[in-house]
């Protein structure tokens, strides 16, 4: 059974790194939940705005799926751009379709993990104070709503270029933000902290960059297997970048039938491709 | 409040038309639905692949808002490519995750219509002997289920260019389908059909043209307002690729803001346009 995880919070959840900065992931061991089943999945998982990209979910899963070669991994995307951790509250529409979108993963995979990232919307006007408290709440009512109990919750830090320029300009108590999910993920069982350290943003100044989300979506994975908390950049990150491209059959004709869809090939250049790829 | 619209289907409705080959729709007036709320639509609309594009519903959206301007229009995107009609089945998935967003979307608009484009995944194996009834059954549940008996239903028939090349080639029966999906029309109550005629695929085989799904949506809004069936092209239906480009305040902030995201614009060039919006 399909091994899946809850992305949860706002923007960088979703992601927004640039899909041309990196190398894309084709694994026909990774799904996505589309209409309440999976397909395999193609960046971006997480289609919650037009500029949807490249999100951490990718790379955890890509490590996930090497450190599991014989078992299938699904992403429920549920992350919403510039959602507040109030918007999160379990009486909104957020929590609610998050639940919605889990029961259906759940009658063809085994919810695994929690991956969480929040908090830029609240980095202002002392929103931190009350943090600690609606995130648990909101944690605690996900756990029992979905019977989640025992399973791990990772949640990534915000990024030290917040509070500078652009759209992250304005939050200025995004440290303290930081403190907070730190103490959280310390003192609530199962849950693990991922430091944000050493990741750049996008030009506007608030969200990861594809390569960031590429090296943060790995610690989030070694926060995931080891169940330790990731409070340093690891050495060995840039693996992260490395993709696999010794593509399987299936993989081959995913991504024919892509290029063809697309309009990057044409209808014969595609019949030339399969029958390459029958012969494999 | 926002009057919605369900899109249910395979691939021609979720849209495969390419984004570069038409202008695109901004307008602040249409919405579409993203983790159960209503945010200013952009296509594609329904994200159900990574090859999603232009689908008729912008249009119909489009058309609907140009006769109805002081009100809003919401599209809850619901279809999933290669679905089969068995694959619609009430108890099936699909059917399922379809009820559960249009009872997020009921919390805030009144579902007002029903766009309904399948049938393609249905044009072999004499599929076509069956296709009535099964419909019927999808449909007379949905209505029941949501309390959506009289509003209209709108349904495409299929394009002239199927069964011909591509991955069009093996649909050799799909005027069978076209011939069920007209008698289901004139015999349903609140169902109207809209020819295919003279549109025209990608390269393909199977799936609509950007221009072709702009024309579509405009016949599909003529079937709705007038409550007739369409079984001729449209004179006038080019106008449906012009594009208001006298753009609101809050649109050319969308726009700017989209670009910043995206990495088009650098943040210098959005606050200088800002600042000229501002002064609007």
């Amino acid at each position: 059974m399909i091994k899946s995880f809850l992305m949860l919070g706002q923007s960088n959840m979703a992601g927004r790194g640039f899909l041309h900065e990196v190398e894309p992931i084709y694994n026909e061991k990774i799904k996505m939940l589309r209409n309440g089943q999976w397909q395999m999945m193609t960046e971006p998982i997480n289609y919650d705005r037009p500029v949807a990209g490249v999100s951490l979910a990718a790379s955890f899963a890509e490590a996930w799926s090497k450190a599991h070669p014989d078992e299938e991994i699904g992403l429920i995307p549920c992350a919403e751009g510039g959602s507040s951790l109030d918007d999160w509250h379990p009486e909104g529409t957020l929590f609610q379709h998050a639940l919605s979108e889990a029961r259906f993963a759940l009658k063809t995979s085994e919810i695994s993990g929690i991956l969480w990232h929040q908090g830029e919307s609240d980095s202002h006007n002392s929103l931190h104070e009350t943090y600690y408290e609606k995130l648990l709440f909101i944690i605690e009512t996900l756990r029992k709503e979905l019977n989640l109990q025992n399973i791990p919750l990772i949640i990534g830090g915000l990024g030290d270029f917040l509070g500078k320029k652009g759209f992250g300009k304005d939050l200025t108590e995004f440290q303290k933000i930081n403190e907070e999910l730190r103490r959280f993920a310390y003192e609530q069982d199962n849950c693990y902290f991922v430091t944000a350290e050493g990741l750049s943003a996008n030009p506007d100044g608030i969200h990861l960059n594809a390569v960031s989300q590429r090296k943060f979506g790995y610690r989030y994975f070694e926060a995931y297997s080891k169940k330790c908390h990731i409070l340093k950049p690891i050495p060995n990150e840039n693996e992260s970048l490395k993709v696999n491209t010794n593509y399987s059959k299936t993989e081959l004709i995913y991504i024919s039938m892509l290029n063809l869809a697309l309009g990057k090939i044409t209808y014969d250049e595609f019949e030339s491709q399969m029958s390459k790829v029958m012969q494999l």
